[in-house]
C-alpha cells in the first residue's frame, strides 16, 4: 500500500537509529511535544489518555493496600532541604528557586519540589502522636522539577509527572516490608498491565536515592538494549524521620523514631511503553494500558454502500460500548492512509467493516502486532474481542522477555564483559565486590552502571568467586548496563 | 450523649463566628492543614478524596462532550505573560517567578503558571493549521499558583488545585456555544453533584477574567449568606488569538483568527461544599461526592457479642461493595465518640450494628442530615441503601435552595440595599445601569460587587426602570453580594 509505505520511510529506521526514530515517533503519534521553556515537555491527549490509564491501573494497585492518596504543596522552603545532608547534596544541583512572589524579593528562597521527603517529614512529624496514629499510607499524584542538562520527552525532562508514595511505620522491619511490598506493585504493574519483563533487586550505595538507606527498583530492557530504571522502592530508614522529629509514643512509654518509605514512579514508564513494544511501523501498546484498544476503519467505495456500512459501525461501536475501548475513524482520509495511521499509533487491534462484512454481519480484526487477521461474526465480537486483547497483552510480554532474556550475558571476565556491551549490547550480569570506587571506574570505561544486584542470587552462593573487575571476592551477583 | 457534647463544645458556634467554624472544621475534620510555606495548603487524605471523586464526576461530564485531557508546562516564560496586554496587568502582581535553576540565574525569569492560556496560544498556534483541526477541545488537571495576600484553606490559596480547560473554535458563535455549554456543565454539576443550588449568569466588566471578551459565572450562597464564586468560563473572542497567532486556513481559502475559551473549576469547590451543608455539629457530604457514603459502627458490650457483631459487620461490608462507598470503624473508642466523629465528618450515612441487630438480621441506619433513624433488614439493604442516599442529596438540595431563596432580596433603592446587607446578609437584585465607576464606589461603600447579571431577567424588559444607584435607565437586574 502506497500509502503505508510512506509512512515508514517518514519514520527514522529503528535499527539504525533508535533515538532519532523514538524521538520522531513521540512526536509524529501526537504523543508528547516540546515546551517553549528548556527541557519542558507538554503532554499531547494521545500521551495524556496513556497516563491517566496508568494512572488509574497504579492507583486501584495502591488502593488495595491500604494506600490513600493526598497533596503537599509544590514550593519546599530551602531550609527543609538542607536538614537531611545526604539529601541536599544530590537534589540541590537540580532545583528550580523561587525567588520573587507578589511583586516581592523573598526572605527565603523556595525550592520547585524535586522531591517531597522534606516536607513530607515536616507534616508526619505534627501528626504523628503514637504508636496508634502509625502506619502513615500515603501517595501523591503531582509534577516534580529537576533541571536536567540533557533531556529527552518522557525519559528526562526538567518538568515530569508522577506519584510518590511516602509511609511511616513503628519498626524498621514495617519499613523494609512496605519498601519490599510497593516494589512488588511496581513489578506485577510493569509486567502484567505493561507488559514489560523487569529485573528486581537492590541498588548499589553509588546508585542509591538520596538520603536512603536502602534503594529497590524495577529495570527494563528497551528496544535498543539499554536500560530502563522504572520504578523505586526507597527504606529510609530513620534518616528522614531524625531530621524532622517524626517521634511516636510507643505501648511500652519510650519516645521513637519512626521509619520511613517513599517510592515513586513517573511519566518515564511512557518511555519505556514506547521502546519495549515498538516497531519499525510505530508504537505498539500493551491492551491493558492503550488509549483505544480497537479502532475501527469503515470501507467503502460507492455511496449506496456507504450507509450499510455506517450504520453496521454504529451498531458494533454500540454493541461494544463499556466492554472495550473503541475508537471509530470517520474521516475522509483513504482506508490504507488509516491502516498506516493507527499502525503508527499502537492501537491494538485494526477493525475494518466493509460490504461483504455487512452482508455476512462479521467483521475483519487485525493485529497490530502480528498482523495476523480473523473474521467475527458480530455476535461473536463482545467474547472474542477481550479474549484477543488478552492474548496480545501476553504475546508482547513473551516477545520483550525473550529479547531480554537473549539479550543478557553472563560473564567473570571484564574484557568479555567491554565486547558484550559494545558488539552485542544488553545486561551483563558478573560476580562483583561491590567497590564503589570500581563501579565509577567502570562507568567512565563503559558507560555502564550496576543497575541492580537482583534478587536472585546463585543459590550455591558466592563462596570462591572472583569480582570480575577487581579480582577481590565476590560478594554477590550483579547486572550491569548502559542505561538511560 | 457525653462525647458527643464535647464535640459540639470543641467547634466554634456556626452562627456566631461562621468564618472560625470553618477554619476549625476544615482542620479538625482533617480535610487540610496550613503548609510551613506562606499561603500553602496540604489537602489531608479525607479533603483529597473528596477531590477524587469531583475530579472523578466532572471529568466524566466533561468527556461527554468530547473534552480530552493533556498536561501543559508549570512553567511559563515571562515574554508570554506579556504578550496579552490585559492578561498581564490581571495576573502580574500575584505570579511567583522561578529566577534561579540548576545552579545559574535564568537569562528571562519563568512564571509559575497563575494559568495556562498563554502557553496554550503558542501551541495552539503550531497545532492549528487547517479548519479540519478544529474544534481543540483539551482541559487540563493541574496546580496553579497565585501569590495572594489574605489567605483561607480551600477558598484563596497561594497554590491550589484546579481543572483549566482551552479551547480553540472556528467561530465566535461556537466559542460562545462552548462557553456557555461549560458554563452549564458547572450548573449541573454544582446542583446534580455538589447539591448546592447556584445563580448563572454574566459577569460585569470590573470582575471579568483578565485578557476575556466575556466571562460567566456560576454563583452559590454560602451559610453566611455570602457569595462563592464557584466555577467560571471565559469567551475569549480572538483575544488571545490575535496574541499568539492562533490562525486557520478556512475552507474558503482565507486566513481566520480563532476563537477560544477557557474554565475552570477549583479546589474552592470544597470550601462551598462545607459551608452550604455544614451545621453546628460538623460537615454534612452530599452523598454523590462523599468520600464514605456509609460507616458502619460495631456495638457491644460483652466479649462474645463481639465476635457475632464483628461478622455481620464483614457480612454486611461485603454485601455492599461495589454498590456503596462504606467504611468501617472498628478502633477502640466507644460508640458514642464514634457517633459525634463522623458527624463531624460528615459521613451521610450511620449505620450501628449490635447484638439486638445481629438477632434480627437488620441493622440501624441514621441519617447523618436530619438524624431520622430507621430499621432495615439486611436482605433489603442493596436495595434500600442507594434511595436513601438519594434521598439525602435531594433534601441537601432542598434546604441550601429554601435557605438562598430566602436570603435573596429585590430592591431599587440604595439605602434599602445597604439595610438589606447589614441585617439581613445575603444576595441583593437590583435594576443596574451597567456602570463600571458606580459598581466600584457600591463595593468600597458595602464591600458588595456585582456576582452575575443573571440570565433570566424580567420577561417585561427594563424599560422605564431607573438604576437603583446612580438613578440612570437601567439596562439589566444584576444580583449584588458581598463574597469570598
Amino acid at each position: 500500500m502506497a500509502n503505508e509505505e510512506k509512512y515508514v520511510e517518514e519514520l527514522a529506521d529503528k535499527e539504525d537509529d533508535f533515538s532519532e526514530w523514538y524521538n520522531e515517533l513521540v512526536i509524529k503519534a501526537q504523543l508528547a511535544d516540546y515546551a517553549p521553556v528548556r527541557g519542558c515537555m507538554i503532554i499531547r491527549p494521545y500521551g495524556y489518555a496513556l497516563w491517566e490509564n496508568i494512572q488509574h491501573t497504579l492507583d486501584t494497585r495502591f488502593k488495595e493496600t491500604d494506600v490513600v492518596n493526598a497533596y503537599f504543596p509544590l514550593f519546599i522552603p530551602k531550609s527543609f532541604l538542607e536538614r537531611e545532608a545526604e539529601h541536599v547534596e544530590g537534589f540541590a544541583p537540580e532545583v528550580a528557586w523561587v525567588t520573587r512572589g507578589g511583586g516581592e524579593e523573598l526572605e527565603e528562597p523556595l525550592a520547585v519540589r524535586p522531591t517531597s521527603e522534606t516536607i513530607i517529614g515536616y507534616s508526619y512529624a505534627k501528626w504523628v502522636q503514637s504508636y496508634r496514629d502509625l502506619p502513615i499510607l500515603i501517595n501523591l499524584w503531582n509534577n516534580v522539577v529537576r533541571w536536567e542538562k540533557r533531556t529527552k520527552l518522557f525519559l528526562r525532562t526538567a518538568e515530569f509527572l508522577w506519584q510518590e508514595g511516602h509511609t511511616a511505620h513503628r519498626s524498621l522491619e514495617e519499613a523494609e516490608e512496605r519498601t519490599r511490598m510497593m516494589l512488588d506493585v511496581y513489578r506485577s504493574f510493569a509486567e502484567e498491565d505493561a507488559a514489560i519483563p523487569v529485573f528486581t533487586g537492590r541498588k548499589s550505595e553509588n546508585e542509591k536515592f538520596a538520603g536512603a538507606l536502602r534503594t529497590y527498583s524495577i529495570e527494563a530492557m528497551m528496544g535498543d538494549g539499554k536500560a530502563l530504571q522504572s520504578g523505586t522502592s526507597h527504606n529510609l530508614g530513620q534518616n528522614f524521620a531524625k531530621s524532622f522529629d517524626i517521634q511516636y509514643l510507643d505501648s511500652d512509654g519510650q519516645r521513637k523514631y519512626c521509619s520511613t518509605t517513599s517510592w515513586g514512579l513517573s511519566t518515564r514508564m511512557i518511555g519505556g511503553i514506547i521502546m519495549v513494544h515498538g516497531d519499525k511501523n510505530g508504537l505498539i501498546f500493551p491492551p491493558r494500558l492503550a488509549p483505544h484498544q480497537v479502532v475501527i476503519v469503515p470501507i467503502w467505495r460507492k455511496e449506496e454502500e456507504k450507509v450499510a456500512v455506517l450504520e453496521m459501525v454504529e451498531r458494533v461501536k454500540k454493541l461494544l460500548k463499556g466492554k472495550v475501548r473503541v475508537t471509530v475513524d470517520l474521516s475522509e482520509n483513504t482506508p490504507g492512509w488509516k491502516f498506516a495511521e493507527y499502525e503508527m499509533r499502537g492501537v491494538p487491534v485494526r477493525m475494518e467493516i466493509g460490504p461483504r462484512d455487512v452482508q455476512n454481519n462479521s467483521v475483519v480484526l487485525v493485529r497490530r502486532d502480528s498482523r495476523a487477521k480473523e473474521f467475527v461474526g458480530v455476535d461473536a465480537l463482545t467474547e472474542r474481542l477481550p479474549v484477543l486483547l488478552e492474548e496480545i497483552q501476553k504475546a508482547l510480554y513473551d516477545k520483550a522477555k525473550k529479547f531480554r532474556d537473549e539479550h543478557t550475558y553472563y560473564t567473570d571476565n571484564y574484557d568479555e564483559f567491554k565486547q558484550i556491551l559494545e558488539e552485542k549490547r544488553g545486561f551483563v550480569r558478573v560476580p562483583w565486590s561491590e567497590d564503589s570506587a570500581a563501579e565509577l571506574k567502570i562507568k567512565e570505561e563503559t558507560k555502564a552502571t550496576v543497575r541492580v544486584i537482583p534478587f536472585d542470587q546463585p543459590a550455591e552462593g558466592m563462596q570462591g568467586k572472583k569480582c570480575f573487575y577487581t579480582g577481590n571476592p565476590a560478594t554477590c551477583e550483579a547486572l550491569f548496563a548502559r542505561s538511560y
